[in-house]
């Protein structure tokens, strides 16, 4: 990609407008706009980091063989009179039309995925199965806050499972655990893994899924060495205390939900007298589980946890490029430059590596290497004038304050291999 | 995928609520589940054509150079009445919300657009350019009709390209007709490239590209040779004339419009006030075009003109997927055509061809049979105790009548080179 055309290229200044840090990188950078307060357009950079966390995601839930639908933001007022919640969920959307009937705007899909599956359902052989969605959803907040953490449009991963029994949902609840906790670690950020309050649907505690972060809105009892938590709405232990994991010291702190999962028991399947026949012949209402992953949340909150004053810094999971190529150069000096930096953005495309390319020649060094730092991709590597006489490139990681030279060959190598060294 | 563990199972039964052939063969199949009138969740198979149907499409306009973005469905009142269509747009949703102000819910996003790329514009050096997004997007229609042809939510491609003078957009414009071409080529459908008013913007014609089939909603005059079409809300030419591109007949069709494309010229950089500076200093308003593409419309319309008394009929293209795996058997001869099967299955599996697979011994031969019909994967692979002691497994194109008998080593080579000769 290059630079030059792409075009929404980061600001010099800091905007005026972000409520956040991480609105204010990701609206400097151009990673997003802000349409309406808590509504943000992703611009080609953020939509490249939004689509790779939405593909880890993806990929972990087909492994555990989840199915992916994309089920309806339109959804009938009966649905959520049946399950009485067209007046008690405060956030809800509700849509006039020219029919004369009212839709909700979907913030959630239990109202959808509940008889869509339950149409399908015959006998107990048809189960466990879960489904999942990657969709935009919709909350009617009072107030929107924190940049892409809380917002009144938001993409979300939501699966919903479906079992025969409380006991096979209770296994199935630890399996997505471990599949999140592969998921947050995919992705390079690191949770706590916090008990909650289960709601109105459940005696049991429900678990989020909490990046710790100053920005979150989430107070926490949290381990300092495992991760083992307690949102303090339900805390049972205190600051000081051992953590009953592993030991360690409890501390407050704070975190964003970037994920939760929770047991809905039999609330829709009741709702909507869904039932499968057992291999006894007993008709049971199949027991719900629901799995939430807030996706663009999770960009803010990796933001949050992860930058320093001059930007963001992506984990090359998810980093919208993973090499940033900076030419650098004037007079009779650019045309070795940009010959050489020719030759590595050829070597890079061709083995899979898309970098961006910063070949502007009217734009100065200091203002390339600050639009470098604040975009934040992994790897930068400046070819100069300077460079080229140490013999190479220069090749310095976001993540780090060392660069080093190295040759044009050794690039490919220590960019794929993710090797570059301790120094770097 | 293993049948047995698809949820959404096809029907023995027609639908009762199906309104059109579409509507009825993808809830048979399914591939869609209807939420509300012309409001439908797609279900996994479904799902598959819809993603391979928007990959064909992004890849065609990221190699135009079009850049893709996500923008919101929530849209500000305000910019709707800058631009004089909140009254007048009879589809538009307009959403209630706590804060006291009322949303669009976007049908379209020059609105959004509009500033958005405008604040990221400084000179005639930013231009051309031209952005993107598939996403989804809602009508308040008095009556929805036609399954997934017309409904009150659905997934779109829209496309706008900013442009320092009209001539530059001519010029852009003719590309895109013939992007559009390649894309509808890609989809394995045909298209005429139909003359239609230009809307309120422009004096010139646009143009839509109709897919022709009884099921659609426009009237056309068309060549009966070549892709010319005239819509006959603008018609000059009449039935039984010579077309003007080749000298062929021209007859009365209908078609169903996958995608339009047009001139916006500067009506809405002027209702924001968007400017660029040009070369000698003027201030001008960039020309704007708009470039749509139905994307769940389209996998209606594919579903219309392909299909017969049996079921779909997928391009290879965009099918859900490519091979439907059918064993057939019981009794002792159950084990040895498992066997076979689960070969075939890794084998195909390993090719990276995914195959379905019903390995299903609770269901008839008629039921698999019927099913695989339905579905309409381009390519059906039969292995039974009869194609067995024919040396092989029983090889049939879904768009052919002729099977035939081919032994397990020839089926991959017949499959991914798609010379599966004249008789298939």
């Amino acid at each position: 990609m290059m630079y030059r055309h792409l075009f929404s290229k980061p600001s010099k200044q800091a905007p005026g407008e972000g409520d956040s840090i991480n609105a204010k990188l990701l609206l400097q950078a151009g990673f997003i706009h802000q349409e309406l307060s808590g509504v943000y357009s992703w611009l080609p950079l953020g939509l490249r980091v939004l689509r790779k966390v939405e593909n880890i995601i993806r990929e972990e839930l087909n492994n555990l063989g989840a199915q992916e639908v994309l089920l309806t933001a339109l959804q009938p007022q009966e649905n959520w009179e049946k399950t009485g919640r067209w007046n008690t969920v405060d956030v809800l959307f509700k849509l006039p039309s020219q029919t004369g009937k009212e839709y909700a705007l979907g913030p959630t899909a239990e109202e959808i995925v509940t008889p869509l599956v339950g149409s399908f359902l015959q006998s107990y052989k048809d189960l466990p199965l879960a489904v999942y969605q990657i969709q935009t959803k919709f909350r009617d907040e009072l107030r929107a806050k924190s940049g892409v953490l809380r917002g009144r449009e938001f993409l979300m991963k939501d699966m919903y499972s479906f079992h025969e029994t409380s006991a096979d949902f209770d296994e199935y609840y630890a399996q997505v655990i471990d599949v999140y906790l592969k998921i947050f670690n995919r992705i390079g950020v690191e949770v706590k893994v916090t008990e909650a309050s289960g709601g109105a649907f459940s005696n049991k505690i429900s678990h989020e899924f909490q990046i710790i972060t100053p920005a979150g809105e989430d107070q926490l009892i949290a381990c300092a060495k495992c991760r083992f938590a307690q949102n303090t709405e339900v805390a049972t232990l205190a600051v000081g205390e051992a953590c009953p994991k592993c030991g360690g010291e409890l501390i407050a702190t704070k975190g964003v939900e970037a994920g939760n999962i929770f047991d809905l028991n039999t609330r829709f399947t009741d709702a909507f007298k869904i039932a499968v026949t057992t291999a006894s012949g007993e008709r049971v209402a199949p027991h719900m589980g629901c799995y939430g992953l807030g996706v663009s949340r999770l960009v803010g909150a990796i933001v949050e946890a992860r930058h320093d004053e001059r930007g963001m810094i992506w984990p090359d999971s998810v980093a919208p490029l993973t090499v940033h190529l900076v030419s650098l150069g004037s007079g009779e000096a650019w045309e070795p430059v940009l010959e050489k930096s020719k030759d590595i953005y050829r070597t890079l495309m061709a083995s899979g590596i898309e970098p961006l390319w910063d070949d502007r020649s009217d734009v100065s060094a200091g203002e390339k290497l600050a639009a470098a730092d604040l975009i934040g991709i992994p790897y930068r590597v400046v070819i100069s004038p300077k460079s080229l006489a140490a013999g190479g490139v220069e090749l310095k990681r976001r993540d780090s304050i060392e660069s080093r030279i190295v040759s044009c060959d050794e690039i490919l190598g220590l960019i794929t291999t993710k090797s570059v060294g301790p120094s770097l």
